[in-house]
């Protein structure tokens, strides 16, 4: 992480979000918006509505930083301080701005408009006004010291209106900015210390990485150095763990099987077990899954696999419920039963109970058939939580039908 | 906001924080617990993987409240700063836990541990461990000077097991916080606005409430006042929302359902159409779930209605996919083809597209079969996003069948 970057502060005011009552989308946003524009954000904060706490967090930042966003205490009532709370901060006087006002009456017309709304038409002397184009409060801008400090209202929307439609360029604009280069990968069905010993055997010693973990995936970005290093580091990482589970972009396994499947015009059908509908559910969280994803079936007791897909009862007494002979004739039955072009099944044991010395709790059978081929069949030995297996089996089974599909 | 409450500040921490590339939904969750053990949060923070921020924040923070609670940075990498700042900051070293290192090669049983995870057996000494029963990482607890520092770990999996199974339990303790009499309940499908507004009406002046909002569910919480009072204000909410929504206790739609089936030794069936899976994976969720599911079918397309459920197609035809009459027939054929107690079947319009001006988007049909009984078919309209649509339905479906059971 470099410092010569400008370095910014998002301070959230709201009692609302310091009990808990709301969440604060602010902090992620805005972050997002300056990182892009090459700040190097230091804090977000959210603080509740004391004037005491709010002076000091401002006072503090403007030492800090050469750019401060404060969201939310825009409003008509007792408790929004923003404007009082950075003027003190400046050190000067609240000025009435007929221009607002005025403005405010005719968002009202029609309507009567509170006296107290008179509140909002005050901004610190020597600041300017941002108009919102979609609320009542307006923002306004100035400085404490070198710093730029800009108040947003704190509804999602009027922020995020008033941002795109003029904050980012005054951003722009007053500050110089390079934006940096990033590669962006997806490591999935890899534990993250095992991916942070492979980055640094890997070679490209000026790039430096950053990741982020979610409950199904690690999403990593490589910076630094130039764009043939950065492309050396991910394809050393695509080496060391395969070109399954390491993935150019910041991308979910359900998307990438509903590209591939897309691309080709199929539609997949399933036959669930221990993972009792989360394939389903991650296939049809995506808008416009009806154009790949035709059902399935969640057979989740063994007599359900007999009843409902109509496998032979004989042959999972055989080879029993989690065996690569129930996952095959699990995908032979769905594609038989419906009219689907792939067909997708997962056998296993998810825990915490019903594991065995010969069939520990995370093995999985994961099968895959298309069309009129012969199954495709693989085990896999997950470990970690209940949850943890049925995320990792999901994640397996959509990697491995992409990859089959892609050839 | 009373000023004699302990203060208590969050301090969350990483760059794919401050970088906006995640949602930091633990300030929320943090706050709203805190808010209801009775602290004052006056500050939620975010900072980037930088070792000087976080020993600044660490210092101001330990000279401002009595407890702070810091999540994130425990993990196994070069960026997991947690274990160095708060040891810098209490100004101590760090100490090998043999403990944390046998615990962490149990769960690593069968692979191969990194060498890098040994970091994640160090603690600031005097420290205390706390155990996380669902991930690697252990958190720790111990003192700034005369604050009380607590560390999780960031997947918020992880860190709200830890909070709920241990944690809140040790602040408790550590602070001799009075408990208050608190009535838990929670509310289902209600908006908050709403919520709000009847609690206000309710009588019971002495009253007051906190409120913790997730996605699929508010729980609530009334203090104050007596024990009757309490009770009165809980009765008027069910009055007002009716019993199926406002349920005793904190807790979730599927837990409830199971419970039902459990209690009675029922099995259930599933037929899902727009939520794809999701009711499935919910009961799933819960260890042990093949004593009460049975299976399903997730018949997302019209097609797999006719071909997997064996619905007449000229019934779709003339009453169309989302309708009570399908909706019947769902669950009339999924009890039909599996030996289930109970069939629960929702068909409905999630959305973004499909919606008509007759059924728009959020129209759901929920059917519930018991045996040989007639279905029970219930309406729905939803509002929000396809994800809240397909959520609501869940919990509507759940809630419903639940108080069929019941009776």
């Amino acid at each position: 992480m470099s410092n010569n970057k400008p370095r910014a502060i998002v301070l959230s005011v709201g009692t609302e979000l310091t009990e808990g009552i709301i969440l604060n989308s602010h902090l992620q946003y805005l972050s997002s918006c300056l990182n892009r524009l090459g700040f190097m954000v230091i804090r977000g904060i959210q603080i509740p509505d004391i004037l005491g706490v709010f002076k000091a967090e401002l006072g503090r930042a403007a030492e800090e930083c050469s750019l401060i966003i404060v969201t939310g205490g825009l409003g008509p009532t007792s408790d929004d301080l923003t404007r009082e709370a950075i003027a003190e901060a400046a050190g000067t006087e609240l000025v009435f701005q007929q221009s607002i006002w005025e403005d405010l009456k005719k968002r009202y017309s029609g309507q009567k408009i509170a006296e107290t709304n008179r509140k909002q038409a005050y901004i610190p002397q020597g600041f300017k006004i941002l108009k919102n184009p979609v609320g009542s409060a307006p923002g306004f801008y100035g400085r404490i010291n070198k710093s730029l400090i800009i108040a947003l209202p704190g509804p999602p929307g009027e922020l995020e209106a008033m941002y795109t439609s003029g904050v980012e360029r005054l951003i722009e604009n007053l500050f110089s900015l390079t934006v940096e280069q990033v590669l962006t990968g997806t490591a999935m069905l890899i534990p993250e210390s095992r991916l942070e010993e492979e980055l640094q055997k890997c070679p490209g010693r000026s790039v430096t990485w950053g990741t982020r973990v979610t409950d199904d995936r690690i999403a990593f970005y490589l910076r630094g150095g130039s764009e043939e290093e950065r492309k050396a580091v991910f394809s050393c990482l695509q080496e060391s763990f395969g070109s399954l589970y390491i993935r150019r972009g910041d991308v979910e396994p359900a998307q990438l099987l509903s590209r591939a499947l897309r691309s080709q015009g199929l539609k997949i059908a399933l036959a669930e077990s221990c993972t009792g509908g989360l394939l389903g559910k991650w296939l049809t969280d995506l808008p416009g899954s009806s154009d790949i994803f035709w059902g399935g079936v969640t057979a989740y007791s063994i007599q359900a696999k007999i009843d409902l897909l109509g496998i032979d009862n004989r042959l999972v007494a055989e080879y029993g419920a989690v065996s690569s002979e129930t996952a095959a004739a699990m995908t032979e039955a769905i594609l038989k039963h419906c009219q689907a072009d792939v067909g997708l099944a997962v056998t296993g044991i998810a825990g915490p109970g019903g594991g065995t010395a010969q069939k520990p709790v995370g093995t999985v059978w994961i099968s895959f058939k298309w069309g009129d081929r012969k199954p495709l069949c693989r085990l896999f030995q997950f470990h970690g939580s209940r949850d943890q297996i049925r995320r990792k089996t999901a994640v397996a089974a959509f990697l491995l039908a992409e990859s089959e599909l892609k050839g």
